[in-house]
């Protein structure tokens, strides 16, 4: 069944949020789509994300998969929220490696305090897509305590 | 009880591997202690590895964490293996700012195929110490595979 | 797409392995389905498996769901093998109340010694279903360990 | 650094709490010890309770673990609060055999909204210990739904 967002200017608000993060524009991180508790956000394969076998970091994996779902928790929450992660679980599922990859966030369950989501992220390569993650998060809904998104 | 290395070069492995890590650098994090199943790494706080509101990104926080969990789990494997992140799981306890954080690494229970290990972040600023993540992590044993750590 | 077993009597097997199970027994969860990389399971909510507020308790949830990934993972199972939960992460979305609970475990990626499954909790009260837990597992394939399924 | 507790009363209200349980009941758990922060919970090893290999089923394990932790959070409540388990993730590290298993559940970020607990699960058998699971979770504190502990 389809979400209804809480505040018209959402995709707006989450480019404007999205801009804002040092880590994001350090990894190369682009924001791609946004739809009511849907966001999906791509990671080019450069030098600078990898590991020391020359597939994509974990740890560059884990960041845009933990953004899309934040993010989609995000355009589901009235203006004046903000989204932080409480807590997540990622099974890395085959090595990231290809031109890149993309992270697909999904709100599973919206909520006052906590939305909980699930994410995907596939490594594009040669036009073909393989699964290399998958993720399980809680985000927690902050308000009142002097930042928003 | 401690643990025991089954390789005597097994700090100089880790050092050899982490500094073939692109993220690592681009993230400016650093290894500060090698021991058999511990292994310390620290992050300080800039503005490339921030969020929006202006605290360290969770994904940045994971990423030290989670290396220093898999190289907690290398110190304890034979030469030529070589160790990937099965799947993690992360709690957020806190915001983390200050002048760097430090990414605590430790093996709970080594084996054959899997290693289990336990993770801490703290925030240290002005002198003090905040505990912002806690972490839980599944480690595969990888050999005979082409790539080695 | 779909999955291909290798085992003919993969569904007798799950079979006979769920009825050698104490603990199921003890809750009363019936086995409703069985098909490749597919297991669902039912519980009925009967006093016995609630907790203290007069929901089913989160024990006996996860215990079906994570009976249902083990098994979706056995049915992809060469003959002998044994499969054994290494790990389990489970959100509770909403308190599980009705006439019985539903748990749906499906294979997300088969693997040699490590397969990963999706699990779902659905509780079904005066014909609607309520989705109550999501899971994310990771299932260890054990053999030559003397014991199999 | 020890925790302290809102409720003079907390012991005696875990207590109470734990008797309602009805699965707590069917498993044959029992209450061992409950301190400000931390709860102990045990579980013999009888055969209503093992899964098809002889060993304690990995849903009662958690079980015991989930609640134990559930109940570390609750001695930090202010009366007329519950706690209900958002989402927790365990490692099982070794098959649960022997003549008993006890759950030792802890606080480690005590939270108005949300509780993060950590516990470990034993196996005694013949005089030692054996480490079986080692558990995260994330405890909800509920008021004002109409149900309390």
């Amino acid at each position: 069944m389809p979400f209804e967002t809480r505040d018209p200017a959402f995709a707006e608000r989450v480019r404007r949020s999205f801009d804002r993060q040092g880590l994001l524009k350090t990894l190369g991180a682009r924001l791609e789509r946004v739809e009511p508790g849907e966001v999906d956000i791509a990671l080019p394969c450069a030098p600078h994300v990898l590991q020391q076998h020359g597939f994509v970091h974990a740890g560059a994996t884990i960041s845009i998969v933990d953004v899309a779902c934040g993010y989609a928790a995000l355009t589901l929450m009235p203006p004046g929220a903000a989204v932080l992660t409480a807590e997540l679980k990622v099974n890395l599922l085959a090595p990231a490696e290809g031109e890149r990859l993309v992270a697909r966030g999904r709100v599973v369950k919206p909520g006052k305090t906590l939305t909980v989501c699930q994410g995907d992220v596939y490594a594009l390569r040669g036009g073909e897509e393989r699964h290399v993650a998958t993720l399980l998060a809680t985000m927690a809904v902050v308000t009142g305590r002097g930042f928003s998104d």
